[in-house]
């Protein structure tokens, strides 16, 4: 898209709000949650714990289903566990791992106004 | 998370899948999507043009509520359309910019079964 095609000539009339939109500062927070998805691995290993019966899943089980290095899984899940998307539980020799469903359903959230439009167009 | 910590050793006993988890192909497309909204800028413009009535608005009505250069919101609403989370439709002198709300209901519903566990556990 060029400069030219944004028109920055005269005002067109607005349109008013439906609902309010993000602030910058929820984007940011937000951002950070989504930037912690965008990764197929990561996104793999989330829909991994998530699928496991109960809600939680042994590491161990984990680094099986990847054609990856342990350490390279370490660093994922550490993204995840930072960005407050899964907790880990060492318990014995392992540690468990399980979703933190409140962090996944507010980014959720942030796309599923938008996708209901659909519904209501 | 040291590469000691994960335990790569003795295996677990494994746990049964609830679901099925994503596969590899279905991963990539989806960090493709969520790259895409893994921005604050981008999450801004997203949730304004689903906030505005009717799902449509112009591009005069985004770039009033940044701080951003023209090419700047730009290049971010070709990363958006790139994506397939918005359209973008030139009618005169401007251009009217719509979310597609099958693209955006498809990465929530990925991370919107993880976060139904809360209210089954």
């Amino acid at each position: 898209m060029s400069n030219q095609e944004i028109g920055f000539g005269d005002r067109c009339d607005p349109v008013p709000l439906a609902r309010p939109a993000l602030t910058a500062d929820e984007a940011a927070a937000l951002a950070a949650g989504f930037k912690a998805v965008a990764d197929p691995t990561r996104l793999r290993l989330l829909s991994l714990i998530a699928a496991h019966a109960g809600g939680e899943v042994c590491v161990c089980d984990l680094t099986s289903g990847f054609d990856l290095s342990g350490p390279t899984i370490s660093h994922h899940l550490k993204v995840l566990r930072e960005a407050g998307l899964i907790t880990g539980d060492r318990r014995g020799t392992w540690i468990y791992y399980r979703i933190v469903p409140s962090a996944l359903a507010t980014l959720a959230q942030v796309l599923a106004p938008a996708a209901d439009l659909e519904v209501s167009a």
